[in-house]
């Protein structure tokens, strides 16, 4: 099978790193161009040592030679700047994976009202998919944008969306209190971010209005069929690098049972090989998944409150970020999805 | 002024140490008896390297001994045990702060539900105060039986009774997701709590029925006149030493503004040294309290879904156990709140 | 090709969980037997749920199963117990790897020494091979049992052989310091590995007469060509799960510069695919190595000594045990030495 | 007794930070300055939390003030710009603890060559005295300058200083392997301290040429009675927020045994209140002495290869540099030495 080409714009960040990881060993990949502006000319080993056998250098960002040589592009950049990359990219019919926020909305105004900006590409918005493979995958292969799904979502829409679909569980209501490591923030040097601010400190941030928010909000809402949903998301940060762990608490429905939770997650996720449902009463970890782009749903249901309460585990860089977007990159060509994954 | 004379039975635990840390500098009292079966004999700093300049020895626990010489009692045992030392020593007249569960419930039902035994000591149960400072400064001065609050409760309770007695929230639908540092779970040998299995290793556990959830809707329901309460509380075990974050989410009553919530805890809490409430936008931290006997609180108002956001941090072993018992020994000591805790 | 059939003795530890993760996916083995006498007949999600998408289960040992069914038996149990067991499957023909010590020294004397006991198996020492894969490639697929190096030793052995082999060191004075992550403690419940006895907490241990000392001399002694080495190395543990780090400074011969060193490193090593030498100026970070079965090392001359510095990093579970366990496999069956471990 | 007045130039760092903590509850200090132009008018709690029961408020760095209002002045300052601050103070007469190394090396060579700027204020340098408390108390009431020893450099003069003193030990051939919490890095956002780069990570930098190298020589050389030493200090960054450990290895001369060091050790710190001498077979661990200005020295001879093996840990941020200058300041105005230390 003839390998197809890929680029990765934004390359020396954590997400770019993970791209790395997992394209530089695949199948039926070839990296072509990795971009970083600060890192121009220089091997990749200088930014990542772990990289030392490969022959990949560093070079700013060409769009005419990354079109000339690629079949797919990563965006791995900042939003705003990712909808500037993704438009000649879109135009010379790559296919682009955009790691950024920038397609991830249908609205305009949700948009501008937690982007704070007009969105820099509305016309891109409406033919981007929102790139979640265990749910949308034909659309992923129709379109050529797919915005990938972000970490803190990928971790509450894959327990709870089959939830709501099947209405099993109310949609008002929900608390999703999600844990993420440090590497979540990127690699940002920033004061919070260093070593003694991190290490044995627990956290909340942005608990009214976080930029994940109207991404959950929207996904939640089409699985239950309904016009929007409101939810309480509450983000921490916890002294792990990678990994993110979400619990969900939803009401149920009368008469739910765990046995019908259990049943609704394990069918849908059926024949889904990233998904690994948990058997009754076991609750996700995050070490068991990272590095991985598994994510791990446990569940139970509290008859104290009759209350479903859902446990999921990511590698917010694998499935959260760079795996996913390889997840779909397998399946717009048509490769195993599990294809550089395992 | 004269010092009075504590004991410590179960000085080898952490608890236990941190009681040491607390009561080595107390400005009021003398330690007398500190009883480790194991460690029998055994000069203190061979345990804890630290208090290598005091002249403690652990002994074995001899109940009489410890009558003779001793004003003060501490009990740092697992629940049963510790109301079987609590009986002689509430019987010689002994002031004694038990920092098991043994006493802290209100029904025998609910112990036997959690415990999965009979109390042990049903008629010392009834002379108990749940030993919570900032709520029930004049019934712990009035018994001779304190039974400290459990750590997830004080993190807990703290910040949303004063919310429930004002009538500023619904006592329906409460959820408390909370995330504990490894010292919680005692100084135990067990798997999951050597390093290789927490460290990147973030998960719930006990996610129905934790034998906290009793003690916290106890405490609530009275918090909110109301004859029972049913939250769900969610504990995760987080790789830190020291420390428990909690996020509390709960729906506010109809025109409630984020002001009013402020108020409410200024107000409550002006008088308590022990309790900070920050900044409106400001969300607790548990890097800003480890080794203090602070609860620092936090709080929002989400209008998006009209509930009420807390964060509250707590130093486990300090406000969440021996901090907040020595406290309470200040109190019914007559001594200043702060002795010793600052 | 087909696949070889391989066992595993004493499954449930890490080094048994890193045997398992190289080899589930190794493109020429077959796991057959892993056993576990306390999980016997657990599916292996029980203990790893990394691993929940295999077949495996747990077995009480099988002696006679494991020769009817292997060509390959790998040993990772404690010292004493691996000899017992390597018996019969050396006996029965099977290509023995055992991670244990007890077949790494050529004497007896030091073995009773270091070890406390007599030799359980003084024949099957004779015939073992000490299998470091960079050093004694024909000596470990001449022999049946190989015994794999020790996770310090591997990494001093590795960046100081060539050096002594080359004379640009001189034998007398050599000391190594290095930090070891806990899961070097194995999966063992004991006081000193709980959570939190280790975060925070930098501290060496067995200072003298460590047992991976002997193995280290000897080795050292073989490349230089003299019949002795005593060195002092000093283990440190800190506070991370996996990574050994190894500091080690040799008094240069007159007139050796950090050029020799850095050829004589990059020569011995050109062809050696785990072996990666940094360039002048760089030192080594388990960071860069981690679930990597990739040597890492960094090299410098101070002028101001005469001393030669070398810094290694190693994963103490791949490179250090399991990894490189496997890497000999390959080398004895003629699989490409980085089969399955890249 | 009359307070004395303190002010503190460049409050906002770690090292300010815990100058702070010791002072805000010394019972001779009143802190009167506390400087940081960034956080010019802020209130300390704004950048540490923990402080919020007190009145200060950073201020921009005012000379004039801090004379007239200030007995003492504590300078948490880079290098270079500490000389300057320094100057008006001593003119007028304060006395200062200057945390920063600019006057700790006794040759305007060394400072040139190590720190590649002319030394700012030599005739001050003269005047400066090498604030170690355990060695030099006289020195330091009797000057107005007092150069607080470095954090590296503390940990390793403590244990080996009196070995050197009494000729115990060879001058040549020593060797101290140095693990540093990341605090060592100061409160600096730099990408090698964000907490994804240093978690999970042990790594070696500056292993020739280090700043801390000519103070350690100087003050070995001092201690030998000999005019310069040279030895190799080799710093390595583990993931923790506090503390140093320090590992030294040195010849022991002819005969001597493992009972004549700890002798040594014992009797030159028997009235140091900071100094804990661990019995023989113990060594140091940081865990031990956090947020103490306690040094923990454990040691062992090797018979094996006659070296002696010291070990020892403080905290980098009170025994490695504000605790060691409140003890200073105690013995220079006639407090008890364990003022506010304890």
């Amino acid at each position: 099978m003839k390998k197809i080409n890929v680029s990765i714009v934004g390359a020396a960040g954590y997400s770019g790193e993970e791209l790395l990881r997992l394209l530089i060993r695949h199948p039926h990949a070839e990296i072509k161009c990795i971009t970083s502006r600060k890192n121009d000319g220089v091997h990749i080993s200088e930014v990542f040592p772990r990289f030392a056998d490969t022959d990949l250098y560093f070079s700013k960002p060409d769009v005419n030679k990354i079109i000339e040589e690629s079949d797919v592009v990563f965006l791995a950049l900042p939003h705003g700047l990712a909808a500037e990359y993704a438009e000649p990219f879109v135009k010379a019919g790559l296919r682009v994976f955009d790691l950024s926020a920038d397609f991830r909305l249908n609205s305009l105004e949700k948009y501008k009202e937690y982007y704070k900006v007009d969105h820099p590409a509305p016309e891109l918005m409406k033919m981007a998919v929102y790139g979640a493979p265990e749910r949308k995958k034909q659309e992923i292969v129709d379109t050529t944008l797919v915005a990938c799904p972000g970490c803190y979502p990928t971790s509450i829409t894959l327990p709870l969306c089959p939830l709501l679909k099947s209405g099993l569980v109310e949609t008002e209501g929900i608390v999703a209190s999600s844990m993420s490591g440090v590497s979540g923030a990127g690699r940002k040097v920033d004061l919070p971010f260093i070593f003694p601010e991190c290490n044995e400190s627990v956290r909340p941030y942005g608990v009214t209005g976080h930029r994940h928010l109207p991404e959950i909000e929207q996904e939640l809402a089409e699985a239950a069929g309904v016009e929007s949903i409101a939810i309480n998301f509450i983000p921490h940060l916890v002294p792990v690098t990678r990994g993110i762990h979400s619990t969900i608490i939803a009401k149920a429905k009368t008469g739910v049972t765990a046995e019908e939770i259990g049943d609704v997650l394990r069918t849908v996720y059926a024949d889904a090989p990233f998904v690994r449902v948990l058997p009754a009463g076991k609750l996700a970890d995050t070490k068991h998944i990272t590095l991985t782009n598994v994510c791990e749903i446990g569940y139970a249901y509290d008859e104290h409150t009759g209350n479903v309460i859902l446990s999921s585990a990511i590698d917010n860089l694998t499935k959260g970020a760079s795996g996913q977007a390889v997840q779909s990159m397998n399946i717009v060509f048509g490769f195993e999805e599990t294809a550089g994954l395992l």
